[in-house]
């Protein structure tokens, strides 16, 4: 089995529902340094898991979905809480969708599975991976 | 599936029977800059894997009770080299027991499996990974 | 000269007031992982540059004061862009004052320098040093 | 399931066929930073997963191979790109036959499987992983 | 003082002269992860140091006359060793000319020095650091 | 300014005398990953600081007095704490002297200062600094 993986960053305000969460149910924020790891059976013609430049533009553009804002603002996410575990999950969710779309080229039927690693800081962290091509998200 | 991460750290002494061990045969120590990972597959009801602030009291407990110390000293090691690959399964034998207590909150039972690491240096690691709830330890 | 460095870490909420911030002007947030340097001709009596413990707990207490925040909201930031440097000199003003009062025990006198960096993620940081004992803040 | 991990490095020029690889197609290099990691289901009779000495000194034998040359000039990758994650089953594949020939010792017969990682940036990494004992490399 | 940083990265080819150099004489190449640190006595209006963008984005500018090639074939380097320290040197002259030119705004006259690290590897790096402005390179 | 650096690690026993050390007046031990940074202020003809092989390989002779260790039987240590701090002198001193010696080569006169740091965890270091040539140890 093979893997590569990339790595961004984004920068987020947001709150947590419960009492579970202590201080952080403050309104507060954080940097979710990201890191995606994508899985293979075998290399393609060129000898790649996937295109890395195209996979670092697709993961850029799941992100500017969530960069530089207050995630409380984001309809979304109403209800829910944006927790690292719970964001990780949605990072996964969208970048899939645009693996189903076409974004990485048209090898990257191939892969098998994603892992979506959201690092909070230099002791903590969340992650979330699943099979591709993933289910439709409901 | 989701995962979470938190780090902590104890710093020990211990030496090793055995001429594969070489010069780590003489009494020496290290620091363990211990990672745990915590696997579920569905979030519970507050977006979480587990409560990240009990999660990291537990594995303070734990490692409270190795913490600087000469494990040569510590009964329940005699006869055994207190390895890095050993030590993470100590740990992941003594969090376990404290998760089944109840140490994570009435949530945790949702936990599926867990992966202790102990990074000795900048160039070497050792782990032990397993299901949740774990066997009793003999 | 001898120096110690002691890391900790924050997650706040802020916004920028200026163009040149972009889309860092919308309410966002960071995880600064905090770095406090201190330096000393020579050692104490102990063979320490100070109480690494007290060092740690007098952080944990500057930074409490941030932690968990939005900062837009902190009177004592009021027309201040909070940004990484800014932050960098609140927490070395708010440690030094500490440290001055007798927070890291008596040899602190000793203490020549202080160095704090934010690390604000995988690729950006900013930092802010100074002579000890620090000038009193205006 | 235990396992150990040991890090070292190599620094090589190469270049890729393909308009998939844009500027990575001019004569270029990297560091790769390597991460091996050997997994064993229980530990051997001297407590460990395996000699990390030995682990250590059969990985530089394998990165000797590869270390401080210009790849485009070894016959043996003749016709194909050594993209990070091609170079990873090399080394695993080179590991991997080393180990059946008893470089990590007689207990490493207990060792299940085997991952390589190349570190190419801080942002950027590829990975093989397989069982062991390999199947032998056509 | 304060100071900022900035992270980025490139990837070259080139070979030494002098047995000093040993393999490494040999075409070979490396990842190096430039950190680029800049310092100022005082912030600014906007409370920065620099536009931190502006800095990033001149920093890669002039990565991008060294990245993916063969430093061996560039006439910029005839007769010289492009080590790690020497290539140091060039990326602060070429960044410090792009500051003098503007690169960094209107306020960034307020810069008094640079640093330059370049890290080859997980076990080394070298660096050039020098007054803002710069005297001109002969 | 130039300066290069290497790493290295060493991993030892000791304990501490003196209420200020809390438990780490019990037996116990350090893995500390070791910086050293040598500075000169124009490259020799070869283009380098020093010979980076050469300041590796006598980090690591200087490293192989301390390392796999209980420092607290090491007479030259008799009386003293061997906190983080003063090691990180031990390793300048011994490290200056061999310097001296020409362990580096006849071109590293030109070497103006150093600096040793001593990692000691992923939270915590200490480091000793000064110009070259040292003067010696009384």
């Amino acid at each position: 089995m093979y893997s590569i993986g990339v790595r961004d960053h984004i920068m987020i305000a947001h709150s947590f529902q419960g009492a579970v969460f202590g201080p952080a149910q403050r309104l507060h924020g954080a940097t979710y340094v990201v890191d995606v790891e994508l899985r293979r059976v075998a290399l393609d013609a060129h000898g790649i898991v996937v295109d890395i430049g195209l996979a670092a533009e697709a993961l850029r553009g799941v992100l500017a979905t969530l960069n530089y804002r207050n995630l409380d603002d984001d309809g979304a996410f109403a209800g829910r809480n944006t927790t690292t575990e719970f964001l990780a999950r949605v990072v996964f969710d969208r970048l899939a969708e645009r693996i189903a779309a076409g974004a990485l080229g048209p090898d990257s039927a191939g892969l098998c599975a994603m892992k979506v690693t959201l690092n909070e800081s230099h002791i903590a962290w969340a992650a979330y991976e699943g099979a591709l091509p993933a289910a439709p998200v409901a």
